[in-house]
């Protein structure tokens, strides 16, 4: 029922589909993710690289329905290459965990440190390319004029080519689809630019380091721990891309020939 | 650096702060969250009672911090009254989670319907009411001018009454830090109108549901599941308040003497 100053009407909208996913590996599960539906495939690929469960794109075959499926939700078993164990029982976690921005059962930020990839200097930016991103993700980005609820996430080469974009109703899993597409195709994700329709948090840079994608831009603001994981992974962090400017928080050195 | 058409230029900006913090109870940690510093005591309530941790506000005492604190997170042990007896190692999970709208170690959204309360077929709205709640909440919000990227969670009176609001960086501690707030002078929350400052997703029908708040606005939309969740809860799930309009999806009764 649409409501307005005026009048109260029924009338049709689409909404942005949730729905539980359960992803194993050897049958323990390593994850309980709230998605989109569909790309479970790269979803599970992104999420196990970005996790850092996988460390490299080659330990990950496919996945398989996990059968019988006794409930509504969607389960998947991981399929990893031969000879590639992953101890399921190490991603247990005594901790229950929710938030929108959950460390979600990581002890602490010492181990993203640990786990995240040395970035590359490059790529270059400049002032023009930055600020053309918005735009050429929302071209690309379809569903969001039909939900107007759902995340996007991009990567961009530095030639201006869009590399692949994904969307979710979760803006970690519109990122981890996003890694595990492109990661079907190169690796690491150094080279890469990526851009996020909301803000970014520490997680969200986070992912990025853990696959080595060096530049991280949002629409919205950046938060002051993705600032300080920025600065101290060498990357370039960028928040607030919108209406022709932006604001750099970390790695400013990558604008080359401009005011830095 | 702030990058605009015309140049760069280095400015102050106001980042908005976070940082992990863990719960524990009986020295279990049932609990981490990526939140925004403060009101860690209310959070703890909020998320206790939300998750169904606890089922009575009188069960909560306090927090009290965690000595030796060897990391730079913070951690506290929360206090409950005499007598009370929470078995920490029910929220041993053995899933590994991370998303912006996780189920977070949930096998299934049955758990949430068993948990949740019958919630009051009160109170009625009218659509003036519900038009005037997202420039009331922002009134009362002076962060979100500052950083631009903090929720929001306000709970209202039937009769107008800003009941509480609370900000945080994460979309889920906001309502935790709200629902703990209000869960200090009222219990249940029924009479309770919640405004969140974005999306209304399925785990914040939820924890609505858990309480006992019967109806819930957002300022941007509600997701497939959020409205199947309030619809089966007999819940007023109410998105995209702005402009002086909303849509309705669930729990249209509500709205007494208008057209439904």
């Amino acid at each position: 029922m649409r409501h307005s100053a005026e009048n109260a009407a029924e009338i049709e909208d689409v909404l942005v589909v949730e729905s539980p996913v359960e992803f194993r590996i050897d049958g323990v599960p390593v994850a309980v993710l709230m998605r989109s539906p569909g790309d479970d495939e790269v979803l599970a690929r992104g999420f196990a690289l970005s996790e850092s469960i996988l460390l490299h794109p080659h330990e990950f075959v496919t996945i398989k329905a996990v059968e019988p499926v006794n409930t509504e939700d969607d389960r998947w078993e991981i399929i990893l290459a031969d000879g590639v164990a992953v101890d399921g029982e190490q991603f247990r976690r005594n901790t229950y965990t929710t938030s929108s921005c959950g460390v979600c059962g990581k002890a602490s930020i010492d181990a993203v440190r640990i786990a995240a990839r040395s970035v590359a200097a490059g790529p270059d930016l400049d002032s023009a390319f930055v600020s053309s991103l918005p735009d050429r993700m929302r071209s690309a980005q379809p569903e969001f004029d039909l939900t107007g609820g759902i995340h996007a996430a991009a990567a961009f080469a530095r030639d201006g080519e869009l590399l692949a974009i994904h969307e979710d109703i979760g803006r970690h899993n519109a990122v981890d689809k996003l890694i595990g597409e492109l990661a079907k195709h190169r690796w690491p994700l150094d080279g890469v630019v990526m851009m996020v329709s909301g803000r970014v948090s520490f997680e969200i840079v986070q992912k990025a380091a853990v696959v080595g994608i060096p530049v991280v831009c949002g629409v919205s603001a950046a938060s002051s721990l993705a600032a300080d994981l920025g600065e101290e992974m060498g990357m370039t962090v960028i928040g607030f891309v919108r209406d022709g400017g932006f604001n750099v928080y970390s790695g400013g050195g990558r604008f080359v020939g401009e005011h830095r």
